[in-house]
Order: C-alpha cells, then structure tokens, then sequence
C-alpha cells in the first residue's frame, strides 16, 4: 500500500544486476568510461537522432536546471505550466543555474497547458522592450505533474507556439517512458519531431536508482552542457555507475516494460477505486500517477493501516468525518496486486 | 598498473551488499530514509560531535562547493592553496555556488600551506575597505593534492590564522580517511579539535560509487545547507542507495581498512620504484598519491604495455628518451601487489 | 503636452543651483562628502529614525534591487503586487542581485494588492519543506504603478501579514513624495511604524537628475549594503553631487512641494478631461499618474499635434474610430496649465 | 595640495554649462535623448568606428563590469594584472556580473604585464578539459594602476597573445585619455586597431561628475549589453544628463585638454619633488599619477598642513623619522601651480 511516490520504491533487479558486472576492475572516469558509448548509442538510436548530445546526471532537477540553463539567457524568462516541477519542487534550481531566470507560469488543466493559454501568456511579455525580461525557454512536461500526458497534437501545437517566436522548447521528461506508452509513439515523434530542442530523459523514477539523462538534439551547446554539468558537481567520478543503470533501463525494453506496469497498476488502482463507490476520480490516469478524493473516515482508516500516499487537499484529521479530501497516489513499475487488493479491502463495507 | 586515480577503481564489495540489501521494499525518499538516521550516528560518533548536521551528497565538488557556499558570502573571498581541487578542478564550482566569491591563492609546497604564508596572504586582502572582497573562509586539503598530508600541529597552526581572524575554516577531506590513518590520530582531532568548521568527508575515492558526507560541527546553517543542496540538484529522491553506501562504508572501520590498503599500497610502489634505481620520489608518500620522475623512454614502454598514470610535466613523445618527466600514480584499496610487480618489472633491464 | 512620464521632463532649478555649489574645490569621495552627512541627518529626521542606514544610488532599480537582495535569501521568493516595477520594468535586476530570487505575484486592483490576497498568496508557498522555495520579503509600492496609494491602515493591514509571518517589508517609493503628500501623513507612519524595514525613497521622479535614497530602519546589515553596492557599481567615486541633489530635495520642503504640484497638475487634467465628455477616468488620480480612455480620433488627433503619453490598451492605428483606447497619463513637477488647456483643447469641437 | 585622487577634485565648468544647457523642457529618456545620438557619433569619429556600439553608465566599475560580462563566460577566467582594478578596487564586481567568473592574475611591474608572462599565464590554464576553468577575455588597464601606461607596441603584444589563443580583449580605460595624450596616437591606434574588442572610456576621473563609456567595437552584443544594463541598473531614466556630460567632455577637445593638463601637473610635481632631494620617485610619471618614497617626518609635516594624498606602503605614525614611507600622488585637471608650490614648500629646509 504504498503510493507515496515512484521514488520510494526499489530499483528493479536487472539494474542491480548491471552494477554489480559493471564493478569489474578498472575503468575511465569522469564519463569516458566505455558504458558510457554504449548509452549514447542506445540512446540516439532510441531518439533516431544520431547527432544529439546525451549526458547523465544523477537527479531530475540537475537534469532540468542544467538543460534550462543552456537554453535560457540570465534576463529571459522560461514559460512554463503554474504546477511545473521546476516551479514547484526545485527550490529554485532554474533560477539558481541560469543565473536569475524569471519563471513564468502560464495556467494549466490537470497539468497541462494549453497552447492558446501558453501563446496569450507569452504575448504578454517582452513588449517592453530593455525594460523587461526577455522571451525565453518553454518547458513542458510530459508526463505531467498532475498524472496526465500531453497528446501529440497538443505537443505540436505548443511547439508551434514557440516556432511561431523562435523560442526553444525543454521537456521534463522524468516520466518520460510513462508518457511514452500512454500515447504508444515513439520517443522521436514526442520530442524533436514535433519541435522539442532538449529533453530531460528520465530513468529515477522508473526503477533506476538515480540517473536522468539529458538529450540535446542540437550539439551546439554540448561543450556548454559539459562545463556548467561540472561546475555544478553533477560530473561523476566513477561514472560508469550510471552509464551501468542507463544502459540496462534502456535494453531490451525495460523502461517500457517498467512503465506499462505502473501505468497499468495505476489504472487497475484507478477502476477498482471507482468500483467502491465512495471515490471520486479527477480524471481517468494516463500514467502512473492518479488524484482521487474520498471521505475522511476513509482517509483515516487507510492511514491507520499504514497505507502510503499524499493527502493534496484537506487535513487528516477534523471533525467532519464526511469530507471529502483530495488524494495523489503513485505507482511504481514494483506495484503489486496483492498491495491493491489491501488497499481497496478498507473501502469495503461502508 | 591502473595507477590513474582513486576514482577508476571499483567499489568494495561490501558496499555493492550494502546495496542489494537497501533494495528491499519501500522507504521514505530525499533523505528520510531510516538508513540515513544511522549514518547521522555513526558519523557523529566517529567525530565525537553528538550536535553536527550530516548530510550527504554524490560528488566531491558538491559537498566542497555547497560546504562553502554556506561559510563565504558573495563579496568575500576564500583563502586555499595554489593547487586546492577546488580552485584547479572544480570548473569554478565554488564560485559558482557562492554567487561569485573569489579565491585567494596561497602559495603551497608539496600542497600544503604553510601557516605564515597563510597569514601574510589574508594580511594583503580586505585592507581597501568597500573596495576590496572581504576576507571569508579558508579551506584546506587533507590529505592534499599532491599526496601528502598536514601534522595535526600543521592544522592547529592554521586554524590559528583563522581563529585570530575571525575566520571560518573548511577542509576538504575528498582523501580523509587516507590521511587519518597516515597520522593515526582521531577525526576529532583532525577536525574540529584544531578548529575546523565544515568537511567534505570523501567516500568516492576510498571505495565507494559516489557519496560523500558534509559535516557542519555547528548546525545553526544547517537548514541553509539542505535549501542549497535541494536548490543545486544535489539532493536524491532515491537516498537510501547515498545512506547505505556510507553506512557499510564506516561499519567495522571499512573506511580506515581500505584508506591503509590504499597507503600501503602506495608506500610500497614507492619503495619498489626507488629500488629501480630509476626514479626520484618527489616526496616520501603519506598517503595514497605519490609524485615521482624518470626517464622518458621508461615511461614509453610503461604506457606502451598499458599501465595507466598521469604524466605531470613533460611530453610523453619526444627526442630526448632520457629527459625526466614527472608522474602522479594512485593507488586505491584494490590496488594489487601483483599490478605493482608488472609495473616495476619494466623498470628492470635498464 | 508632455505626459509620457515624470522621468522626460527638466530637473528643478534649485537642485541645479545646488549642484553648482558643490562644485568647488576638492571633497572626499565614494560617500565621505559632508554633504552626504547632512543628507543623512535630513533623512533620518524626516522619517523620525535617528538610527536608520541612509545610502545614495543613482536609479531607482538599483535602489530597489539592493535592498531586496539584503532582505531576500537566493531560496526564498519576493511577494509582490503583479504590476510591481520590481517585476515588470526592472528586467530580472532583483533576481540579479539576489542571486535568483523568485518573484511571487499578488493579484492586484488599480496597483494596489489587498491584504487578503497577499495572506493567501504567500499561504500558497513554502509548504513543501525543502523542496519549494522558501518565504521572502514582502514589497509593496507607494504610490503604486497605476497612479493610487494605499492608505495608512492598507498598508497597516499589508504589514500585518508580514508581521504574522515574521517577513521583512520593503517599499518601493520611487514616487514616495507623491503619495506621502496625497495622504498626508509623516514618512514614519507611511512606514517603518506600519512595520516597512527598507524603503527605496525616490528621487529622480519628482525633480532630481538621477538620486535614489535607501533607507534601512535596521542598521544591522548596513555594511553588507554597502559592500553589495559596491559590488554592483553603484558607489558613486564623485558622490558629492548625488548628496547635493538630495539635501536641496530636502531643504525647505522642496520635494514635497514639487509632488504637491506634480499631483494637483494631475488632478487638474484629470477634471478637465472628465469635462470634456469624452474621457472615462479609470479612477481619480491621487498621485501624479492617470489612467483613462477616449476614442481613438481624440488619440490620432493629440499624437498628430505632438502630445506625448503612453497607450496603454490598443493601437493608435486602426480603422474603428470611436473605439476606445487607454492611455496613461503623468504629471512630474513641471506641469504647466498652458500645456493642459492645449492639451484640452483638442477635445474641443467633438 | 588634493593629490589624493582624480576623483575628489570638481566638474569642469564647461560640463556644468552643458548640464544646465541640457536642463531645458522635456526629453526622451532611457538613452533615446538626442544627445546621447551626439555623442554616439563623436565616440564614433574618435574611434574611427562607424559601427561601434556606444553606451553610457555612470561608474567605472559599472563600465568594466558590464563589459566584462558580455566577453567572459560564468565557466571562464578573465586575466589581468595583480594590481588590476578590476581585482583590487571593486569589490567582485566582475564575479558578480559574470556569474561567477574567475580572475586569474599575472604579473605586472609599475602595473604594466608582459606579453610573455601573459602567455605564460595562459598557457597554465584551460589544459584540464572540463574540470578547470577555461580560458577568457584579456583585460589590460590603460593607462594603469600605476601611473603608467602601455607602449602601442606593448599594448600589440598583449594583443597578440589575444589572437594567438583567439581570446578577446578589453581594456579598462578609466584615465584613457591620460594616457592617449602621453602616447600621442590615436584611439583606434591605442585600442581596435591594436586588438581591442571592448573599452571602458573613463570620463569620471578626467573632469567629468559621473559618466563613462562603453564602446564594443563588434555591435553583435549590443542588446545583450543593454540588457545587461538594464538589470544591473545602469540604465539612467533621465540619460540625457549623461549624454550632456560625455558631449562637453569630446566637444573641441576638452577631453584632451583636460588630460594633458592633469599629466603636466604629475610631471611638474614629480620634478618639484625630485629636486628637492629628499624624494625617490618609483618611475617617472607618464600620466596623472605618481609614486615615490621620502622620510616619515616629511609626511607628517604634509600631513599636519593638510596635504591630502595615500601613503601606500608604511604608517604615518612611527618612531623612526628618517623612514622612507612610500607614497601615491594624484593630478587631475585642475591642479594649479599654487598648491605644488606650497606642497614643496614643506620639504624645504631639511
């Protein structure tokens, strides 16, 4: 009954088996080790971009602030939806790294923006000239913050937006793979295809134990990515540790496999949540993530037993034990039947 | 013959157990893990400082850079010596991180500063008013970047220059426990005994995939320090894999077995090659670096059957094959006697 | 018919006077003029504050950015009205200065935030621990952007927020005087007695040629000013001639005069206007600043004829005549009735 | 007897005049005043640069700064000389600016580096791929920090480095013309057509109240630096009191005038001093500055009467009269023959 989040859970075991053949004698350090090309590769013919630069970091938010910094000048601001990850739960990383970037938000539904929403937004800075802050990046998430996924089209069309404006385009792909099965395309047709210029690929929250890669399909600024990468502490010494766990993520379809099984667990917490009768779901879940809300006796109940997941609106405890109070659970590629099961038996009898 | 650094080795075996077995099941994320409030004991027993905050981070440039950003304000400068890591190989890391401070160079022998040239250096800074960068910490290298390591009394002096001054002291431990075993005195009295504020306690080299331990003996900035690291990406979702690393790291005194293996192992390449007849030891090895010279040609048969070191000044390829040129050989805890007998062997015949 | 803004029009004789006088023989520099020692005793009795840290800059978005960088950590994010200067004119000089601050946007109502949507913006952010940004000064605007003030109890209420969440307050009075003599009330009720910790008390504005006073109620970190103006490029070499434009500021009242006339100017245009029949007040001035709107004829016939202002909603070109645009209109110190009545004057015969 | 610095001493008339000139009605501000086209066309002819992009600030630390940041990158290093301004005088300004750049210091004698020290400099940086720092802009001081200047010859060599190694050049003109009129060639012989990218054109220290010049010889970074500008607040509002200053300052030559009278007052005082017999100068001064050594007991005297300049090496108070203590001394435009007679009055009759 654990739902707290896609990274409470383990690594999955194909990865830990990738660490323990990759600790085998000597190695070059600092990402010149030969799992490193293997990566590249992999990861290029994955993309079908055989020119982009790929590097690995350990965490979503160096991938993200590290990306953004390459992408937006110090006085520009980066647009983004009002529940993005780099707005919400980076502390100021994009800020930190692009050396005072502004964020601005544009207004999202269930975690996507809109690209009407995403121009209006846009239209409204950067008319004045030195004044203000000029137009820069657009990040979009996918999959979103809030369990949903953008769908090609609407890909397109925020990519239009920033053609239109020749503004480059950053995606938080850390449920990249989630997203990538829900809409069943390939990672070309979600990304660079539709106008994306560097991707944050990744891998922590999908079973690795923490690697991101960053995806630049441009090279220009691959030497760029380097220094700031290593002047931000996120070159690795003894890299070959996460060129071990990428490259066992990436073969034979294990990120895919990773992530059809939480969407599905998702999906499958989703219908028999829906099936108590005493739940209300926010939307249908497209990936592994889903908001629901419910009565506060059940909330309780649930807790009491140990049951795992973040209560996103309303407090646990209160009078009204008939409120209902918003939930977010998440399931990771090791979410199991039996812990469903569990967690759905406590709605039983009410 | 992999004498190329301490980061190209593989992890101890028992840290790769270490692993699997955090690998069990859920776990709090981002630094809650039950593994971490261990960690949190056993270095605050180890540096006999029950009120330090502990925190841990992946690379040696993070826990020195984010160290430091929370010891010198912008407008101040750091005061380290002219071959620190952190001013030679860190890309400019801790400016970055500081928001801009300065580093004032202070001239080294064998990568350690003496105490009067210390305080001459400090005397011609921070004298011009506004003008000038304020005098900030000062970090010092133990054991240094040129494989020796300061006497406790060396330290005291040091910390002296700073305790007349009002400044604090940082000490970048990326070889910690190679020079603690060299002068077999306690990490008390390495640290904060002498009069040290904050360290990088190393792991990355001395065995482990890459963590890194800050330790803050006065824990008023500690909640700075935890906005920063978040703030930097340098906090991981998945901690337990940090946790449990150094966890086996400093169960049983691993830490101290690998940090003698790895002198010893040193120790004995440099009697060997002082055996040879060959070489001039730049200095007698303290801990598990040493620096040394010989002839050209020997270095060419050496490369040429594939040993691995650095060549610090001079060209590999040249006219002259009996020009000296100077090396830096590394040996980590793996290192083996059988690797140092080929290695010495191809100095035999000359 | 110049009312594009109250930084084109002329700097008042008498400063000019006063900088004809300082200019005589030699007087120390970078801020060690006598001068500058009865500008600070001027404002310290002016704001009743006799322990106040009074400085000197030269604009109004370095007097803005300085302060909050001394009030705002890199982590935490400035609360702030969503058409505030800092925000929207400055072009990211706060998130400079502080080394990436955010900014959080209140909503706003003819410039003016409410109390409650300031409690409830800030109640938005900070509840995520590390992971979000942390709570930071709250700045405020007197008069505001569009031309109102708030009253003494609005700012009372805002600083009540403030003073439940212990955040500092910084006030933004780029056009200080106007609103102090539209209200009223002394400086210190305007200020640190409703509870403002920093004020950037503004000049250039309201008849100076370029001066700026920051008036720090705390002198705590006086010194960490003045090294970050410094470091900015801010601390003037030949500083006697911003302390000569300030003490005449403040001799014999001159600058409350010079609002005084500025904001009776606007109000005077703002009546005749209204008389007109065709112009819709967007609210009546209480500074030197309106808002309205007229047809778009009236507009093509005052720019042919040379009038100068800013339209703010709209397009002077366009085919519908009698659509109207909106325009702002402001008065500086200078304001002459012979250019209002011709500026009336072509509302005439409509 | 004000030998303290250029800076303490008064405006020219002729810049008050065209101050008060330009104190008529009402003018574009923020750099549109048509002044300011005025003297982007003098900067031009001067400079035999019709593309030049030319701005105007108000402090030579803003005008280093700036320009700084627009050749360096956050990850490179900018070399100067150990006496440079730019390092000992401004407080981090150039770190602050860049984001975190480095200094890397060369060598100077009387503030003048070599070309080969220079390069020697460089060649010491930038060969650890991504872990150090890279290699940035040039910055030579001109004429410098100590009073002298720069040979064309020697400014070539130091150029030449630049292209060798494909780095830009800036050069911090802060007593550009001093040293122009000492050298007796052209601006363009003295900056682009040596190999200059950038130059900060002092006017503040030569007779001006507050107002230098940025000429970037390349306009391909002119936005960025109006940007820049901008968000550091360096942008004037009411620019054309700016403007006024730098067009009576280039008007008929004043510039000149000025400068060469300030470099004769340094000369006639170095030669007054050197026949006293009591004095040592450190070099024969080429501009407005000079340095030299006489005993304590005829600083005190000097000092007693209110003789204002720095002693740079040594305390006034001491107990050995016959100490040589050594000394800076400052010309600016209007020191007159007057106080050079009374300030070598003092050292008659020793």
């Amino acid at each position: 009954m654990q739902y707290a989040s896609d990274n409470t859970g383990p690594v999955h075991p194909k990865v830990m088996e990738a660490l323990a053949r990759a600790n085998e004698g000597y190695t070059a350090s600092y990402g010149a080790d030969p799992l490193m090309e293997i990566v590249r590769t992999q990861i290029r013919e994955i993309f079908e971009a055989p020119e982009a630069a790929v590097y690995l970091v350990a965490t979503g938010t160096a991938a993200n602030a590290l990306a953004l910094a390459c992408l937006a000048e110090p006085w520009q601001t980066v647009f983004c939806s009002d529940v993005a990850h780099i707005h919400e739960d980076e502390c100021g990383a994009p800020e930190f790294f692009t050396a005072g970037s502004k964020l601005t938000l544009v207004p999202s539904d269930q975690g996507l923006m809109s690209a009407s929403d995403l121009r209006a937004t846009i239209a409204a800075v950067g008319a004045g000239g030195v004044h203000g802050v000029q137009r820069g990046p657009i990040s979009i998430t996918q999959g979103s913050e809030r369990g949903t996924a953008y769908t090609l089209d609407q890909i397109w069309a925020l990519c239009d937006v920033a053609r239109d404006l020749d503004l480059p385009v950053h995606l938080d792909g850390a449920r990249f793979a989630n997203a990538l099965v829900a809409l069943g395309c390939s990672p070309a047709e979600m990304t660079w295809k539709a106008g994306v210029d560097a991707v944050s690929f990744g891998g922590t929250k999908n079973g690795l134990m923490g690697v991101e890669a960053v995806v630049l399909f441009d090279p220009a600024r691959a030497w760029e990515f380097e220094l700031r990468r290593k002047r931000a502490g996120h070159l690795f010494s003894k890299h070959r540790y996460l060129s071990a766990q990428m490259a066992a993520y990436l073969e034979d379809g294990l990120w895919l496999d990773m992530a059809r099984d939480a969407n599905a667990a998702s999906a499958a917490l989703a219908e028999g949540l829906e099936a108590t009768g005493h739940v209300r779901l926010h939307h249908r879940p497209v990936i592994n993530t889903l908001y629901a809300d419910w009565p506060r006796h059940l909330h309780q109940r649930l807790h009491q037993a140990g049951a795992a997941y973040y209560i996103t609106e309303g407090e646990l405890a209160g009078g009204d034990l008939e409120e209902r109070l918003s939930a977010r659970l998440v399931c990771d590629w090791s979410a199991t039947p039996e812990a469903r099961s569990e967690f759905l038996g406590f709605f039983a009898g009410d």
